[in-house]
């Protein structure tokens, strides 16, 4: 709700063609929609830039297809994560241009590539096994309005993987650090840029990793001042927060 | 390293000014300053924007002043986080302009107060536990050149707190959560504001806060999207994200 | 065991109409039917208003279908948790009334509908994945003789969802707030309301969410101080507890 | 913020005599006065049934006594948790007639006594280490208006001790179990009544206590379906939450 | 390897009968027998009491039967735990008198009923989900050669399912209790008894019952001094130590 | 309470000799003494074959001093566990003979020496450190009628100071054995004896024994089936337990 | 990348022969081999004495082959791990010559068996469930280039079995010991022999054994001062860091 | 025990010098020496390759120069750690050649300094803060016969730090890693060298630190293969080991 909403109903009010309890429930019911099962949150576009993602996980597929659909009419731009190609199938009846990205289970409509971002996003992964994680990353990112550099597989037991990308590095306005097992990656960024890093440790490994767990430590414990975590394998958390960190200050002023 | 300071031993080992052996040692010791118990890291300005930032923590007076003297020759604002008044006795013999933190355990030198930020950073506590750690964000930020708002103790237990900044949070181009407890007050700004939110979770608490883990476990579980977690009571490391996000790209590539 | 039952064989006893021997068999006997895998606790419906709940994870249709029918004998309304469509063929056969609550895994016989309460009890989620917990909750209260509000989908990081629902809030005796994730939640309804909250953490989530002890964490370090906590997915215990804490007093002394 | 307030300054706005932005701001100052290191929350008591209660831990014998002060002026009980003799001595300047509890730590101002609840609250302690906990809870309760039973060092492994007491639990319309090591009371007690039970894990034992986590699982896993649980230690939560369940509903709609 | 083994070589040796390498040779090879995947150890009898148990998980069936055959050789009872009935199938070809039991997933030859003990060994389950466990308790203790009593379903709920069994408690030597949830019931067992308790956590529950970890640090915790504790679901591990408990001094001095 | 106090109640009262309210009150009243801090369990020794025992930890030395001499009234042998000099000193005011045990913490009236076991207990440490808790135990058992063999520093990184203690394992009927660390002692010594033991972890190590955790895991888990576990540093456990199966079965039937 | 290549870059670049662009870019390249979804590491047999091994779990047979291949034509040996029969059947189509070791689920091509190492290497293990953890480290260790040595089943509650085991490993110039449940063999081990043990903890348990913590922390706390620790069920780990600790001086100068 | 030591034995017995019993007694005594609080382990230099090394925490200073005492007539080298001044006071009255290490808190005798290794052993630290437990490691390694080279404060956030010392790191036969925070020094020297790497975690760092488990779990999951890992703050376990695999194969069979 932001105040020019407000005012406009005051106005009305003020003017008596409206009465009191019709101000009070207007007001309440600026910002949602309920389909029963769900409150669609068509102000969040407003509130935070992008409008609500479908976490498709525990969803059946038509309920995945409703809320998508209504989303749809008011963005350009729709996404559900965490979800399976049978969803996929129902929304490209309604939708045949939506798209399916097999790795990183997640479904895309991408009608407006805008590009808002000041520089790049630059996605990095310590192995092949993370890869899934941050194609969640760099897709949520590129449809919100980003140009995506990806480098695959360059964790620090051979630092000249890594080493061997500082230029692509430089080039980004923020980096996302994706590592599972001991989660070292992002340090060892953190103290090659001079920009944000956002790192998601992954549940990749095994017996004392604790599915994440100690990757998640680890990152948290950056000797590295620069970075910030999110959850155990949220690459979309991750592209989100590198999308508005990357995003022009005009542009975030929706 | 940067490839011009490269090209330079390059090029005077090209026209023979330069053994080979000498350019192998020079390329080596480009970056940082041996001092026996440390190796400060001079480089850091250039990699990270900032120069490094001493952490007091286990580290003598007379040590945190030799580190902090070899450091103020190169830059204009140093800052020794997680100390006491002991070390700054020391530091102001030579640094008389040197400023005492009390309540973030905090010294800093701040000559060059240039603003380099696009907009605001707001720095939001949940309770008055948590303010010292949220001043050490706030002090980072601004030695680090942006401009700052604080708004304490507004948790979630009486919504209306924080509900009525509003406003202010709307100014912010990233705004700092600091809470210890149940932390819960990082969603909710996270939910209000379109920018990201760098979260910060405390060892305010008791019995199942289990020394901050409560507070961090639920912001890594953040339903807003927009959320990064750094470690418990790292309100430096909160500061520092914040200022990369908010620095103007035009002064991000020093 | 309560003193009347015992008083009257203490008189059959005093009056040598009873050997001592027997009196202590009788008074051993008094309370519980021995099935050979279970002792069925028909005294609980003395001792805490409510007879004995099945919890079906882990027993066959039969043994379930066996216990109900006991039960049904002395208690009107009568409840299977955690089970399965195939035990809910079975008691059907016998209770063709019995009713079959798929998303909340639940079988009832709700025969008695007298409402026992001082006011209604408000189930709130944060999501939808909360949801079949809730209904497992709502569905105890309703069969416990309470008027059940549900409101649906309204997590923290779109504040205003709970916030338009402060009315119906308002009329509750009790509210059960059930949350997974960070379990944010119950922390901003608790300071809503003047009443009790009692909160359910759920599994939903993933990564460090650990199934349901951030949540659970968070909701223990509640910054709200009328919160009280269940087990994780124990939306049986929420509904039970809600229904003790509604009933009118006069109706408490069974 | 309820709505007559709001209504009241709607009304002044519609008539002219409030400008817009005047009728914004007022909405927003209703509910709590900022004493510059906290933001007193007048509302709670409005909101909660009890005016905010100081939590001393971390705050100086000066700032709890301006704090006090000023909740003092507008509610006639108020409670301090967790401080110490020092800021007692501060507060019985002003209000000589405050009271200290050593044992509970907890200092409070006691000067409306009207009995709010439908019933008796009882307050359990599995063993005498457990008593401190318990007085804090059960001074709360009776702060706010209830009539208390105390029944201290009624451990299960002498189950006689409590078997003995059911007459005086027979007689509670709500129970508060105080235990730590196993934590196996409240499941005892939880059997025998049919009221609520709020359990209190407390940190007394040792080694695989782990600080009283073995006692807030065993609660959290009670097999006994009317029980639930506060944080560990959480005395004050555990009055609080059994306050409110025992009001009288015509006292609590305040 | 006791003396007189060793005493016998020694004494061919020194007779020059044997040669020193041999002697050395013949002493290791004493205990036990190698076949291949396993080392049998046959003198596990001599030293514990009873023949090594086949731990039934992760083995074949085929290396089931081999190594029960072998052992079968030398001992008149022999059992298989966390089995299958495909073992089962290969073991009756060749001892069509070895049982299944279905509840405890165990085979046994039961060749030697000698009653070995000083009293009764009685196994008590909290509730119906642990009788598993029970029986694998009370199988193992039976075919240690032990009389057994079970008591099924006194959980401390209903606490006077346990106390009206407190004459047949009192004839026991020692007692199992086995427990999941918050395992509670051993404390309770252990203060109305003069005998050693065993106790079994068994992971029946959910949520932060985290597979039996509530239970086990419920029992470790225990305030009932006569508890000991045993592996969570370790029903094999608490009948074998109540056996060597019950068993006759002069039977123990094999 | 046993079978003939009730018996004799009910006796008088049959006769008319007592009413019935004060039947009932007698028969709640015959196990426990009430001092108001405490309630002292008389009948424990009658139930549990030894007089409760003091645990120090979190007591005055006057409240010790008085339970103490409550018990001495009933009892020949007493113990305080987890106590200091000072509680002594009160103590042997009134009984000049109590024995003060430095480094177990323990303080002790050892009236009655009568041997009461079977065989002898066995008390084995890994290390020098672990022998302030096996004190614990060793004292424990010998008041409470036991011949106690003490082995210190046997740990298994040299195994043949356990092997050269063979015979005198030999010997016992139950062996306790006290380690930190990884805790192994209790597997190796439960493989060379045909005896229960009783395995105490201790808190002595550093790391990643997380103050007794590796050792109590490690213990638990042991490979030989005759280890049943106590909770860490619990040598007053270990030794209770132990006591009751030395224990003569015609002196268990006290 | 070492000295020689860079030189050698550098001297060409210094003749004029490579322009400085091209100088940069050929040093970046030097060392792994991008194909798509992984980069291959060919500069780790220089590094590191063995060439990258294929960590099996998470990739396709044909990504597994078709680095397989790339990787057999720089190095004679090839591993495969944590892989399935699938990836085999793709290989033997190019390397008919590569076993399938079905236990620890390891392909190899084994062309050059030279023998590398100083002395032996012992592999041990505690139980017959630890074999396939302890064929993984063997086979590694024997593709590396070392004699092996294999002890099954050698666990400590049978101390005989792995005493009787000394000889052999004080051929040993390292022992490898892999154990679940409680992990005590390595203090054991450790404690015979007078070279370093790398302790291999295995998921082999239940209950408290958490999937190899308790073997993990009971290893990691070992008394024996020779024990290095690797990854729950890292027997590959385990088998390399044991082959370079085996390998004579002179062959790890590669 | 060696056969030597045993053939010599029953040499004496096969000739009649030596009765039975006396053999057998003689075999047991072979290996250490009780002093009543500890059992001092002479044969563990035969067996390990150095003499016992005194543990000093938990040791009164008498204690700790007695045993010294012991050690020094049978080793030339002997060294205490985790002492103190108080210690070595004790210890210089007997020996003034003792040497005081305060950052490492370590007391040795260093009589002998044959080299006994292959090449050097490399220790490295992270920070400033892991030197303590770094020069633990470095002492022990010198004690034992090794030459050690320092490389402090090269932590992974400026890589080039690391990268610099390469040509030192490949001078070593082993290398040490100390590191605390998020441990991830250990993987980028295990990717640089062709030799083992005893990774120490240490307790420097703060919040999800948690004492150094999360740099234990970054170890343990070290994605360099050549990794292995000894307990939080074990200075003294990875010099004992790197010592062992640095040793020439010839000095290790003593």
């Amino acid at each position: 709700m932001d105040d020019k909403e407000i005012e406009k109903i005051l106005n009305l009010y003020s003017k008596g063609e409206l009465p009191a309890s019709e101000a009070i429930r207007k007001i309440k019911n600026l910002s949602y929609e309920d389909v029963g099962f769900a409150r669609i949150d068509h102000a969040r576009r407003k509130r935070q830039g992008f409008p609500e993602v479908i976490f498709g996980h525990g969803k059946t597929s038509i309920q995945i297809a409703t809320i998508f659909q209504r989303l749809a009419e008011f963005a350009p731009n729709v996404m559900v994560t965490r979800t399976n190609q049978g969803a996929y199938e129902e929304i490209i009846k309604i939708f045949p241009e939506a798209e399916w990205h097999e790795q990183a289970r997640l479904i895309r409509l991408f009608r407006d590539k805008t590009n808002l971002g000041v520089g790049e996003i630059c996605v990095v992964t310590a192995g092949t096994g993370d890869i899934p994680v941050a194609e969640e990353a760099a897709l949520t990112a590129e449809t919100m309005g980003n140009q995506v550099r990806r480098i695959w597989d360059a964790g620090v037991a051979g630092i000249h993987r890594i080493l061997s990308e500082r230029e692509t590095l430089k080039g980004a306005r923020v980096v996302i650090v994706v590592a599972g097992m001991e989660g070292a990656l992002p340090s060892v960024v953190g103290g090659l840029v001079s920009v944000p890093v956002i790192a998601v440790p992954t549940s990749v490994g095994y017996g004392a990793s604790f599915q994440g767990l100690a990757a998640l430590l680890g990152m948290l414990n950056s000797c590295a001042s620069n970075v910030a975590v999110v959850n155990i394998d949220n690459g979309f958390g991750a592209g989100f927060v590198a999308s508005l960190i990357n995003r022009r200050w005009e542009c975030s002023e929706v």
